[in-house]
């Protein structure tokens, strides 16, 4: 299933490039990645308290093909790709102005499922099902 | 006429004390100052094309009450204070998950009005009547 | 005593204005106070660990004179101007390219001494000699 | 030939899961990479200026592997692996307190060269050549 959240670009997020700043994609597909999980039920601060869960970014590939520029608003898409013991698989994108707009950023994340301690955490049944949907 | 914006907690704007990272109080209310224009039907991006405008943080003082954490739901209440010629004055207030929540920062900016050679610029009477109303 | 602390100015820390954005001052700031901290024997995580003392802006005033941009060389100056029994007043200014070059920022500081709970937490002897120094 | 390039880990490059956010590393990458190209005497403002060239990440892909905390000195190796025509190949890695300390991060970058409008632009011999040395 697919998840979609717009992003309005402010100052801070551009460089004296003009456009916005390649680190700050990262915080957007994040943002992306936990309104996904709150619109399914789950609030991060609580799977830390209730499951002793947390994610964390193992891995990511980022392909930047247009930038974006101050104002503009962006869409982030959102897909799970694989759910696996302790991980999951995003594919997020980012289009401009529209959900179908011109596509300006690909993304490859794998997130790690860890507990307070940063290491691996199985995903309860009841998240893994979750995501899942 | 007071704006009221509202800001979520993620990850990037807190910092390993658990609390949001002070310096990103100013990214929200500059959020907040840019959405009160845009509800008033002014964009940065336009302003600075159309009227050679842009707008600079010329001094702020800012109070820090209370911490905020991640996931909370933050309400940015704005309001001007003062047009003068080249400048704006605002008031602006952070409560926590609602309006009438605990207050958690004050702040209060003087803007300055520049043309794109970082000069003073006079503000154009429809911005300054709009900003008022 | 004063404390130079010299900055570079990367695409990270500017905005589509061509300048350093406003609220970065804030972290070079910060950074300045730690290493000032540090040139005392002073280390953040060994000062809570030890001391169960943490620091944190409490208020702060700032006025921005002139812009930076990229590439440039800062020098943040940092004068401990009072210390309290659970607080510290700083003065830091910002400096283009040289210690006596001209001057982009000025910010006045109200630092708060707290436990890791977050309450106010009196600054051990040690610590308020040596930041007196 | 390798760059090295220490950045020390401050409360503005952590969140609230106590380590170093994710964002930030891409940041500690281009410091080192435009600290590469001063010592090679180039710099960023000159080159756009001179040579109507600057530098944009057209992808990446990053890996970590072990989370870094507030106050430590992390090391940041820099290796250019292919330059062509128009673009750049970089592994960078981040090592903890020492250069050949664990390995916290591995990055492989691709950066594109362009004009001013954001198009392909060629790399300058003198460029090509003090990159490859």
């Amino acid at each position: 299933m697919l998840h979609i959240f717009p992003v309005r670009v402010y100052y801070e997020d551009t460089d004296c490039g003009g456009i916005v700043y390649h680190a700050n994609y990262l915080k957007f597909f994040e943002r992306a990645r936990v309104e996904a999980f709150r619109t399914k039920g789950f609030e991060l601060n609580k799977l830390l308290c209730d499951y002793d869960i947390q994610f964390v970014v193992h891995s990511v590939q980022l392909e930047f093909l247009q930038p974006a520029r101050l104002d503009q608003l962006l869409y982030i898409v959102t897909k799970v790709t694989e759910v696996r013991f302790a991980s999951i698989k995003y594919t997020q994108k980012v289009y401009l102005e529209e959900v179908e707009g011109p596509l300006l950023c690909n993304a490859y994340f794998r997130i790690a499922c860890l507990n307070r301690d940063y290491r691996p955490r199985g995903l309860p049944d009841i998240l893994s099902k979750g995501i899942r949907q």
